[in-house]
C-alpha cells in the first residue's frame, strides 16, 4: 500500500534548537522534495487498522518534530486526520493533557510579584481553532493557500480551543503577564482582537503581530526576535504555549514550552 | 476512572532549549510531586478503548516533551506501554519512520569531504534495546534502580534496535564521522564495546562515556559539553539520534535531531 507518500520540503530553515549554534553552511541542502520510502512491512491484516497505526506513527513523529519541515499530510492519512480532529479521535484529549500540565506548572511557579513573570500564547490552533477552514480544505492535504486563509481569518469566526481558554484564564488569574504572539499580519489586528474577545479571551497585556519589519522572516526568527525584545524589557518568559515548534524553539526560549497537537500543517 | 494518576517530579532541571536563555531564578519551583488532575470527560464507553486513547495521549505528550520531567509511567498505562513496546503496538513502526526520515536527511546532505561532518548516536534505547530489562521491571512503572540496571548492562546482552542499525550503517557508509555519546559510565566501556560489536555496530569513530569530570551533571549538561568539545575540534554535527530529549537539547545542538520513541523512562 502507498502509505506515507509524504512530500517533504527540506530546506535550510533552522531546525536546531539554539540559534547560536546553528549549522548554516552553504553545502547543506537547498529546498527539495523528498518522498518517504514505502514501508514494506505491515503490522495488521486489517487495512483500516494498518492505516490507523501508520498514521498515528506519522502524527507522533510530527509532534516530536522529527519530520520537519513538511508540506502536506500524507495522502493516505486524510481520513485519519479528519477523524482525529473531529471528535472521534483524541485531539481534544491531547489538548487537555497539555493544558492541564501547563496549568499545574503555572500553579507551581512562585511568582515574584513584580509583574515581570510572563506567559506567551500563540493564536491560531493554540487559542483559536481554524478547524472549520481546514475541514473545507482537506485537513492539511491541500497545499496552504495564503489568500483563501486570509479571507477566512477576516471573517473573524474562529472558535476558542476550550482547554486553552481554561488555561488562559487560569494563567491570567495567577498573575502572569499575558503576551499573545502570532504570525498573523498587523492588518489583522482588529479582526483578531474582535475574534479573541468574542470567544472569551480577555485582558491580555500585549498582542504582537507581524509588522512590516518582520516581513520575510521565518516564524522561528520572528518569534525569537519578539521574545528577545520581551526579555530585554525585563520580563521572565516562564511559559510558552504553541501548536508549532516554530512558536517554541529558536533563541530566547521560555523556561518551559507546551506543544499543542496539530497534524494539519507545519510552519517553519 | 483513575486514568492519569501521574506523579511528576517538577524540578529546576532546565527544560528550555537554549542554555543561554534559561530562566534559573531561585523563585522557580523546587522538586515537588504533582498529580495530574483527573479528567472528568470520557471519549468512549469501552474502558479498554478509553485507556488506549488516554495512554496514547499521554505517550504523545511525552514524545513532544510536554510532560518533562516525569518519574514513572501512569499506573493505568502499564498494559498499554507493554503492548506498545511488545509487537502489538506501533513502537517498531514509530522507530522505522524516524529512522527512514533520518536516512533521507542524511542522504540529502552534501558532505564536504573533509571528514568533519558528524552524526551523534545515543546508545541505550537508541542503538541498543534494554526492553528485556524493563519488561522485568514493569515497563517504566517502577522507580528506576541504578544498581539493578547497572548489573543488567554488565551482562552485555542488550539487543540491536533494528531500524537504528540500518540507519547507523547507512550514515557510516555516507561518510559521516560516527560519534556514540552515552550516559553510561566510563567503567562500562569494554562491556559496551562488546555489546555493540556483537549486535552489529562497527567502526564508530569515538565512543564517549561519562568520565569522572562529568559526575553530577545532568544529561543535558553532560551531552551539551561533549558536543561543544566535538564542535571545537572543528566537526559539524549534522544529525543527532536519541530517545531522550536530553540527548538532543541544550547547547551546541545538531543541525537536525531525531527523537526516537521511549515511553518507559525520562532522563533530565
Amino acid at each position: 500500500m502507498n502509505f506515507f507518500k509524504l512530500s517533504l520540503l527540506l530546506c535550510l530553515i533552522p531546525l536546531a534548537f539554539s540559534e547560536e549554534h546553528l549549522v548554516t553552511d552553504p553545502h547543506l541542502p537547498r529546498p527539495l522534495i523528498i518522498e518517504l520510502p514505502q514501508n514494506s512491512e505491515t503490522r495488521s491484516d486489517d487495512p483500516i487498522e494498518e492505516a490507523r497505526l501508520r498514521c498515528t506513527s506519522w502524527r507522533v513523529a510530527v509532534e516530536a518534530n522529527n519530520l520537519s519541515p513538511w508540506k502536506t499530510i500524507p495522502a493516505d492519512c486524510v481520513d485519519y486526520v479528519k477523524e482525529y480532529m473531529s471528535g472521534g479521535g483524541s485531539y481534544e484529549t491531547d489538548l487537555e493533557i497539555v493544558s492541564n500540565e501547563a496549568a499545574e506548572f503555572a500553579r507551581s511557579v512562585d511568582l515574584k510579584g513584580d509583574g515581570l513573570d510572563a506567559w506567551i500564547f500563540d493564536v491560531d490552533e493554540t487559542l483559536l481553532s481554524n478547524l472549520r477552514y481546514y475541514g473545507q480544505h482537506g485537513y492539511g492535504s491541500e497545499i496552504f493557500d495564503h489568500i483563501q486563509f486570509d479571507n477566512w481569518v477576516l471573517e473573524g469566526v474562529a472558535q476558542a480551543i476550550k482547554p486553552s481558554l481554561k488555561l488562559y484564564k487560569e494563567v491570567r488569574k495567577l498573575g502572569f503577564k499575558m503576551f499573545l504572539l502570532t504570525g498573523r499580519a498587523e492588518n489583522k489586528r482588529s479582526v483578531t482582537i474582535n475574534n479573541l474577545t468574542k470567544e472569551g479571551f480577555e485582558n491580555w497585556d500585549r498582542l504582537i503581530l507581524r509588522g512590516g519589519e518582520d516581513e520575510g522572516k521565518t516564524a522561528v526568527a520572528f518569534k525569537s526576535d519578539k521574545r528577545k525584545e520581551i526579555m530585554e524589557e525585563g520580563f521572565r518568559i516562564i511559559g510558552n504555549s504553541g501548536d508549532q515548534w516554530s512558536d517554541l524553539i529558536g533563541a530566547y526560549v521560555s523556561m518551559r514550552s507546551f506543544k499543542l497537537s496539530n497534524p494539519m500543517y507545519f510552519i517553519s
